[in-house]
């Protein structure tokens, strides 16, 4: 395609500028700068509320029977469908959202975490790199009439005298292979060891191949998630990744969530079906990657083979480990809530159903308990908080929310039960962030028209995450929501009685791709405070439980999908996050990827996560005597302790 | 059946008597009275050779065509077909082998080896009573909301704090049976663990059963034979055998030694099908053992089920092994002679083709080396010439000799190339001990007329190798052959000349079963003589070795079925067994079965065994300076060097 041509538009009367390349819709150009443009229908061209003015240059298309010709002759255009062909001038007019006489309703500029990235030559630098599976090339003596010494016996004599490894030989298959692969190559021979976990322990066989093989060692790491399985096919030896891929979880299709996939379970040859659709998944991923995976100049010409895969590494929550596992999960879902296990030996990879070599090995990360499984603790290992001085809050927001506070000193946890409302479950138009969804919104509080921006600038079909919290962040910072999250009467029509309390109107009908009116109500708000509640009251009841306070933390760590989108002014003025300098928060990404294919690189995270489990404190918060009080203060916006939040209660004068 | 009646046969001239019950033919009188009766037909009725005179008293049958009716009426019969019903006197004539005037050629008493028994009960007083898989009952607490531990900590917890056993939990099995196992009765249930061999690791879980169990644990032992597979179920509580079974190795069909065997191995296919044979048999094996095990008081009345046997002890020469865990047996059989391993690892039965449960463990008895194999090393153990102080000959004779020297300080082993000649292989009218094999054997020196006594006493067809070797010693005493093992040209009609070189006529063709006479000659002597050789050679190289002569030996234990046959006397006058007191001689039996049940009972043994093969020298005979000289040496009847076989020396004046 070639570099676009970057052009200036200024926007009046506010007077801000934006640089962007030709082709961009003055909507965005908008939003870049920074300013409110009425759109309720996300951009896609529905609402004819975005008009502005072009006062100098031209834009190409723009023009809809929504604007009459006499308008369209003095150069109106719908902001959403025009695009930027040279520099150009534009004017807001107050009818399209901008304050007459002011410098524009600024739409706040979104503060998004920092990414969290993880330094893959700080870890070699450190020793710590050193993948779970190693290769090595072994030039043995040959029998001969004054030495004929068994093959296992004389391979493992020469793996301690010439690597100074240690070895166990465990594997039939690997007995099997050994005599011919030896001889092969006039005992010129690679084999494959299993790096113990416990430095003590010793290396395992797990393959033999005739001559020089070292440079072809590949692990895989997965992700298994409730919706999404995400995987990785990493070259051992360098650590690059050679291919990615992820698809819906398809367990999906019998249960959005892990209650409903154990239900699922329990029912006559279901937890043979879970265990199979997963399997069947990861597999489809695997095949993928070997097609996605390109020669180099290091590995060779040859295609990368499965049955060159030595390891996998796996993190997932509880239950969707124990779906993987074909482990009973049906206590998991009942009080007390217990796991059949939350540590996972070393198995193969065929055993958890990966069509992959005999030999090959796979870890699955630990877990803690029910509800903060190995997705989590593979999140704190890729955070690296385990190891830091700082205090810190690790938290992933999903389903439910997990916390995790301390530090190298000491980690406690909790699973919050949050609910879905940050992914659209319980509200009555959320949606995940598919396209459409409103993401992103701003307010003009005058007119109370909206700005609505959604994923792919299609019409509005219904509210994410994201937009849920920035939503009520901005109706509550302009007065139109209460501390409780009921809504001020002010006999405006976007707000109206409705039949679960007041509502708000994000959009009309003919606005939108929904077959009605999109709106927020005062039980969606509930919910959602709710959810921010729950996760708040856990991060102070494990603070209060180790005797510290929110005061004390020294960093946040988001994890999850949910971490990179959520604005955090708009989460520190609700009370999802405590209020904190946005610079100490950092987003993680998917952390359980991330801790997954750490593990394949680095056998020194797979002991210290042995170290890091031991040394996690769980807190059940139902059992924790004052997490009930906690929850009721955090039961309002921000909070009922507005010395918690002094910026919000600047703000807003509440 | 009841009681029979004991009645006394007087044999005269001689005078000897003995007791017999009723229907006991005379001739077996005569040899359980130790006296010689001509019989070429070993008893079948054949030959009419055994003809006696009844002086007072009757028997029943023993008339025939083959005696006159004159002679019958004064009182001749048939002595393989007169049956004792009375007291009765009995005269022996010089035609039937009696010597004339003297008190009878006697047949001498055999001597056989007293038999080792293995005492379980010292066993038990010793500690060392412990199989290697335990049953444990286990009381937990229930789940509860401020102790919501995973299954499989508060059972690992649970087994530490009630029963001082640190476990390792590796199966997916086990954890996949886990949560409802011990939801069933209440948190109660009965774990199966294996007792690590090393007392520093931990045991091992392999199996959760509801409630209490402990009274239900089972095992297996086996020996893979090249011949024969022998197997056992034992009862692990009590050490009592539930059932024995046995059968040919069904391999057999494709060749009668290891050599064959590898052979058929190295063929496209060839090794699966060694194995399979073999995975079928020993399968065949356990159904019928579980089909013969009786209920009993303390296991209850529910017969015992696959599922319950929860390990299963193997013991088998090196290439049985190879072939049986499909390991490539192909460098075995060619210089250097280089087993794929001598150690296996603790595999689950399932992975060695048994039908059994995935929990149940097996161990492979370990090798020394390519020809001396896991069959030796736990008649070793059976025979605890490893701890005792005993300097100890321990051997093994069948296709091939081993033998192992030492005590509990050190221990010394070599294979000598015996040949087969002791089963009958490369003798020209050699067989197995069948129906019809000469086993015994006697000889009037005046008339060279044979008594050959018979398995079954049937008609003769061929010579086995207990046979073998008294008549060796026989034709060696009686002068008839000379120190070289050629015979003295007497120019008597069984002495005759033949196509390998001179032969003695054991049988006439009308006097057996077979198709043609049966003959002894100087080619089977010479065949005879260089496996007596060998296995002394290798003796005597082994003891000049660590420094020690025959003379030093303390103790002598013979293992496998021809040990328990072996006429000691003679295989001292050939030169077979070294000249010793025969008290110090012990008959061990089937040592590598025996072996194979003591690893089940006790996990002492198990742990034992690391060590011995740990201490266990290995001599490759062929590569000891020193062995040519020792086996040129013993290529004589008894031995050149007359010194080592004083008895002999003064016993046949030579």
């Amino acid at each position: 395609m070639g570099e676009r041509q970057v052009y200036t538009v200024t926007f009046l009367p506010a007077g801000r500028t934006c640089r962007v390349q030709a082709g961009t819709e003055l909507l965005k150009a908008a939003r870049k700068a920074g300013l409110h443009v009425n759109a309720s229908c996300g951009g896609a061209g529905v609402c004819g509320k975005c008009q502005v003015i072009i006062e100098k240059g031209s834009v190409r298309g723009g023009k809809s029977e929504k604007i009459p010709a006499a308008f369209s002759a003095q150069g109106y255009r719908q902001a959403c469908r025009a695009q930027v062909c040279e520099d150009v001038v534009v004017r807001i007019p107050e009818a399209s959202g901008q304050r007459q006489g002011g410098l524009g309703t600024a739409l706040p500029q979104r503060n998004h975490a920092r990414q969290h990235v993880f330094d893959m030559d700080e870890l070699k630098q450190e020793g710590g790199w050193s993948p779970s599976v190693e290769k090595v090339c072994i030039e043995l003596a040959p029998p001969a009439g004054h030495d004929n010494r068994a093959d296992a016996g004389r391979l493992l004599q020469g793996l301690a005298a010439q690597y100074n490894r240690r070895c166990e030989l465990k594997s039939l298959a690997f007995l099997q292979k050994l005599g011919k692969a030896l001889r092969q190559e006039d005992f010129q021979a690679t084999a494959t060891l299993e790096v113990p976990v416990n430095l003590a322990a010793r290396y395992r066989l797990l393959d033999i191949q005739p001559g020089y093989q070292c440079h072809r060692n590949f692990g895989l790491a997965f992700d298994i998630g409730t919706t999404t399985i995400y995987g990785v096919l990493i070259d051992l030896e360098t650590g690059r990744f050679l291919a990615e891929a992820s698809c819906y979880n398809p367990q999906m299709s019998y249960g959005e969530d892990v209650i409903s996939r154990i239900i699922c379970a329990e029912k006559p040859d279901g937890l043979d079906l879970m265990q199979r659709l997963v399997n069947e998944a990861m597999n489809q991923l695997i095949t993928e990657m070997l097609d996605k995976a390109s020669p180099s100049e290091r590995i060779g010409q040859q295609p990368v083979t499965r049955d060159e895969i030595n390891s996998v590494s796996i993190a997932g929550n509880t239950t969707m480990t124990h779906l993987l596992l074909r482990l009973d999960p049906s206590s998991i879902r009942r009080s007390p809530y217990v796991p059949t296990t939350t540590f996972f030996p070393s198995f193969r990879a065929r055993e958890v159903g990966l069509n992959l070599s005999d030999t090959c090995a796979s870890l699955v990360y630990p877990a803690i308990s029910s509800y903060v499984g190995g997705d989590i603790v593979a999140g704190v290992m890729a955070s690296g908080m385990y190891s830091s001085e700082q205090l810190t809050l690790f938290i992933d927001v999903g389903t439910n929310a997990e916390i995790v506070i301390g530090n190298r000193d000491w980690l406690a946890c909790a699973a919050c039960s949050a609910g879905p409302a940050f992914e659209g479950g319980g509200i009555t138009h959320g949606i995940r962030a598919v396209e459409g969804a409103i993401s992103d919104f701003s307010l003009n509080p005058e007119t109370l028209e909206p700005m609505n921006v959604t994923e792919g600038d299609k019409a509005p079909i219904g509210i994410c995450g994201s937009g849920l919290l920035i939503i009520v962040a901005t109706l509550f910072e302009h007065g139109i929501l209460n501390q409780s999250g009921k809504f001020h009467p002010l006999g405006h029509p976007r707000i109206r009685e409705g039949k679960s309390g007041h509502e708000y109107v994000l959009a009309w009908k003919d606005e939108c791709a929904a077959a009605h009116d999109i709106v927020i109500n005062e039980v969606d708000i509930e919910n959602f405070i709710r959810a921010k509640g729950a996760i708040f009251a856990g991060i102070t009841t494990v603070l209060q439980q180790v005797g510290l306070q929110v005061s004390d933390l020294e960093q946040i760590i988001l994890a999850g999908g949910f971490g990179s989108y959520i604005d955090l002014d708009s989460a520190m003025t609700v009370g999802l996050l405590p209020e904190v300098d946005p610079e100490m928060i950092l987003y993680l990404g998917n952390g359980s990827l991330t801790g997954s294919w750490m593990c394949e690189l680095s056998n020194h995270i797979r002991r210290d996560v042995v170290e890091v489990v031991r040394k996690m404190t769980s807190f059940e918060l139902s059992e924790v005597p004052g997490f009930k009080d906690q929850y009721m203060a955090s039961m309002f916006l921000p909070h009922t302790d507005l010395s918690l939040f002094p910026g919000a209660a600047v703000r807003n004068n509440v």
